[in-house]
């Protein structure tokens, strides 16, 4: 959808930018950007370098969730499994150790399910969706500093979750929404999804 | 997904906190928190004052969506009108007045489609989601320093593009399934949409 038709009225160019804060997780700039109009306006944003997350899917049709406490919003979510591209390195691979770290599952087969970015107004941060299935699981070794328990339930229910409010994580929501359609289409093993 | 099982295992305690960039639209801290089992590390958040977003849909069976420039990722997004929210407004007002300035549509139908959290990683942000239908148009005034481009499209177009991947934007992703999934129970009035 991003065809180049208005594109020129609409583009922003870079004056100068300036790192405001580096820290461990965030890095934060703030940017002087010149406008369609010619004015100039300030844009702050953070520097991310992407993710990705998986759903897994076993043949009894549970999927495997894990539960994390998220500080900026001091609750406890239901999450696909995910983390941080580490340098140069592929998504897909980042999306099987997480996978393995996080929830102690290997798969044998891996669909990509596309990409989509988070929060476009003030980060540059993408995250890489795959749909796993053929599974097996394993001890798992979580990260230090990563405090996570592994959860599952039926594929419909965290569809449903995801349809009435109940699964509020963006990437989970997109996760799971994408999951179910493909998999209505593919099916690599029945599965009966309402949408 | 909230539940309290096993919440007391996972929670984190603030020790500390310093707001470490003050924006005219970011607002970073860095937090120390004590982890469960005791020890401490470095939490970096964004405080986000929340957004509300809203998919408008024309008897037609077009949805009213707009393109807009991002500075974080450099391109031209499709999503759906969305802004910030004002200190104590109502989010629905929020959607209100977003859909008259950036689309110039009112409508005379709301629904809500709940909230979700778009980076529950770095950001607090909340978004509310609406659907609206009853539309009528004028002539829209965009904000200072916000240009856009209202687009219409096919209500399945616009959801095909989201399963697809060709609509990358996670609020307008959320907005798009939710509501095609409540117009499928509740379809004010007919259209036909394949999830």
């Amino acid at each position: 959808m991003n065809t180049k038709d208005t594109r020129h009225s609409l583009i922003e160019k870079q004056i100068s930018s300036e790192k405001v804060f580096s820290g461990t997780l965030l890095h934060v700039y703030k940017d002087q950007a010149e406008l369609p109009d010619g004015s100039s306006s300030v844009r702050e944003w953070i520097d991310h370098p992407g993710a990705s997350a998986v759903l897994p899917v076993f043949e009894s049709g549970e999927v495997q969730l894990v539960r994390q406490f998220r500080y900026p919003l001091q609750e406890v979510f239901t999450e696909v499994p995910a983390g941080k591209i580490d340098p140069g390195e592929d998504p897909l691979i980042t999306a099987k150790r997480e996978l393995e770290e996080e929830a102690g599952v290997r798969a044998k087969n891996w669909t990509s399910l596309g990409m989509f970015h988070p929060c476009i107004g003030y980060t540059n941060e993408i995250i890489h969706l795959y749909l796993a299935w053929g599974l097996e699981t394993f001890d798992n070794h979580v990260d230090e500093d990563e405090f996570l328990h592994p959860v599952r339930m039926p594929f419909q229910e965290a569809l449903s979750g995801v349809i009435n409010g109940k699964i509020t994580d963006g990437k989970t929501i997109t996760a799971i929404m994408r999951a179910a359609s493909w998999w209505k289409t593919n099916h690599p093993f029945p599965l009966d999804l309402k949408l």
